[in-house]
């Protein structure tokens, strides 16, 4: 289709879509008549959900329009939802601090070190804590304070910096305000939390107190994508440690904070890598 | 203070009392005196309780009636609930089941291949379908059925047999039977039980069902002392393992059942070896 | 194709061969001819080897004939080694043992419970003492002692054995005898071994002794396909349990029992749901 | 003894010694007289070493001199080795790196949060890449290039910075330059070192290459003291993490670096809490 040559671009393309034969039949064939080399693929089939899930890596000569043309007929034929990007871009993403240090340091060095493909394009703060270690990385710091009274004025403020910035991810590193339903909604599939877990879980306030009193073996943390209901989106990756009876409240917090920041590390790297599809109330991720 | 020669014995001492000075000191005199050397101790001050924990193992060539003696000083001096045990005694364990093997095939190997210093006196089921394997390990079977309209002449058959067993141990291995709140009452501390636990936790019928909805990573167990809330007593023990998108409702129950066989195995090992103390709701353990 | 209507059967084909475009589009062409619906797909080109592994479940009506006809045209076309089976058929097996039970009482177990898609046909012992268990599940137990004399003999007998119980895998539960190489390469890809490993490794006689001298702190067990060089064929699992310096090289080997039956057992159930194809001398598991 | 009243000091104190009987009675009885409430304790008998550990945590307003007089005394009657520190004093640490950043940010990241009790005095690098991180936390850089020739110099160089800065531990943070014997002798138990490990183990160069070509399933890394033999310290702590076929080379070297960092984190944070004992080749960590 192209008279001069093109080097090969390494491709990602997610789709999902009613599970029904033929999908895989025709996502190859369309990635074959573009020259595509399959380098890796994961399928999906959910018999829950009646949904099927596809993730290929493919390198090919064929520039996007042409892929994206391609698509649009597959796409068309089977329902299906789809995304097509290049391997290893880095996602502009925006992180939300509140004044806890630690997931900020570890995701900041986790691209300075390039473990994972994410821009940061900037952190916003409800304090201003954490503004040195943003300004050590090169990042710019955002102070968008927010009081009850402030809180919508705050809100317009965050969207005016995802949509600046060209975020495409917004990741909350224990982030302690609430976002509203609305730009949860806005933002659905875009938003990752990260929160701590409890075998038997505690509402209210104190959970690492309460935990210690109840003398649990194990503390977690759940990383999920955001929807209204601020905890309860669909998970994407979940880890524990183990503690005992010497550990106090102080060393559960310490404890849970490393398990946190490598839990939340994990999420947004397989979120980069587009590795994670929304199965409604669930996801899929494909490791 | 003896006569005739005697053997050493190995001794496990347990205590507890509201904590102060001279704890150790004196129960480390006491045990000098008799001749005692330590060869295991483990101590620990509970800041919120003010509870002091202690568990040494010693051996010595004074008799029970010497040791008790001296202990019952000590121990009114400082108000302390202790023990004495012999290590490696295989206490007298009695295990009600309903239909699922996994958790009694489990506790029968470990038993007979010397892992775990239990004496297996009975299994008690509601149901027949595990007698088979009791039979086979030589375990006398009680097949005691539980309906609405037999519950209690069914516990006063349990009580029964636990005295005439001389159990001082009942293992609830996935006996889907609830025991009475004065049964759990009247064998607090003797009781111990195993169920799966997630991240968060489901309430109602189908747990396995409701994480699968989710799509919960982790899913987990706890083995825990039954008191009359049957779920909510002291922790023992937890463990989790990860899981994913692929895993049907089928696969989570079979991992969950492998979840809950270790749990439990080190829960009922831990107690038997005596390190396990009560610390109101929650437990110490020396492991 | 067919006259008369035909249940769909659910199958599982597996396929290897040197990467290329257009493997996948061939092989979902080939079932979508034949009505297959895909339920289960993994893909991964390995680099490194320039090999292509391919696991996919399908629903088909088409009969083994009419899959196979095809495959092979597909296969030729590709030169693509590759398996078709019925998922969920329990794959003969033969266990072999010595003295220590952990492992086969587990996998007995787990085959009873339907966990793990086996059919053992059949337990050799080079020692009687795990006669019992064998018998109790049902299972003919067949002496085959070994010394140093008798080795080809032994060995010839273990041959007839697999052959006349028609076993397709072979699983040495902690059975200490070293096989031949000429059987290794005879039943290459169809023997999987259990062994303890420890970081560092360590050579000679004793290694739980040693690793305690050592003080290791994790000690874990590694399962694989066994080739002429008895501890070195492709690792189809690895998984390790934690410990300190409290444990006695008695209750390291208790702890290891435990990993290594676990480990075991997953490698098993993989290799019997086909989930593990050979890279050289990796293994790849489509978990 | 007092006349005058002095606030309370919590004190570690930590010994080992020939096991026998009286030990914990006298050292209980000591800190008794001196109007020490034990609020942490723990005690370990090595029947292969026939030495005796304890680690006591204890409040009291005896002054050091007090405490170290009484102590010499009951050292003498048992033949202890013996420490005497204040619980959360921050030890004086010096950290050396060469390259690789990971485990640098995190010990510095740690420290700032207040998660491990050491003040870092200073980073020594043989390349300047970590200068800009040791300057963003406040740390003086010292660049101590090291060749062949400047081996012996550079060596002297460190023993003047760890004197000047009165460091008490050296921590090498992924510094890949070999320490003499001499100096590893003089400074024993107090410099730590980490390192990847694999089961199993791979000499030579690119284990990581190594380890993918083998198709290992974990990862690990082992943390130890530095003996003359730069591997093979007594080991503090070990960790490991699950991987699979589809993990490249590079994948491992990263999924390697987390878990290093974590590993040394725990080592150094325990070493630093006077929580790790030298028995021999082994350690006793009472965690």
């Amino acid at each position: 289709m192209n008279d001069a040559p093109r080097p090969a671009t390494h491709w990602i393309l997610t789709l999902s879509c009613p599970d029904q034969p033929g999908i895989v039949h025709a996502v190859a064939g369309m990635l074959a008549e573009h020259g595509g080399n399959i380098t890796e693929s994961q399928q999906f089939g959910d018999p829950a959900s009646g949904l099927f899930f596809m993730r290929v890596q493919a390198e090919s000569t064929a520039s996007r329009e042409e892929l994206t043309g391609a698509m649009d007929q597959v796409a068309g034929r089977f329902g299906m939802t789809w995304t097509l990007d290049v391997v290893g871009r880095r996602i502009p993403t925006l992180i939300m601090v509140s004044k806890a240090a630690h997931c900020l340091v570890d995701l900041l060095y986790r691209e300075r070190s390039q473990r994972m493909p994410v821009d940061v394009v900037g952190v916003v703060g409800n304090h201003r804590d954490l503004e040195d270690i943003a300004t050590f990385y090169g990042k710019p710091f955002h102070h968008v304070p927010v009081t009850r009274d402030t809180k919508a004025e705050a809100e317009a403020t965050l969207r005016g910096l995802v949509e600046e910035s060209g975020a495409e991810l917004v990741v909350l590193a224990r982030y302690m305000q609430i976002l509203s339903d609305e730009l949860c909604r806005d933002l659905s599939g875009q938003i990752i939390n990260i929160h701590h877990s409890f075998l038997p879980s505690f509402k209210g306030a104190g959970p690492y107190r309460q935990a210690h009193d109840r003398g649990v073996k194990i503390i977690g943390a759940t990383s999920h994508y955001v929807t209204g209901d601020l905890d309860e989106g669909p998970i994407i990756e979940q880890d524990v440690e183990r503690v005992d009876h010497s550990r106090t409240v102080e060393d559960l917090v310490g404890i849970g904070e490393d398990v946190e920041r490598r839990t939340l590390a994990r999420a947004v790297r397989w979120h980069a890598e587009r590795r994670v599809l929304l199965d409604g109330r669930r996801t899929v991720v494909f490791r």
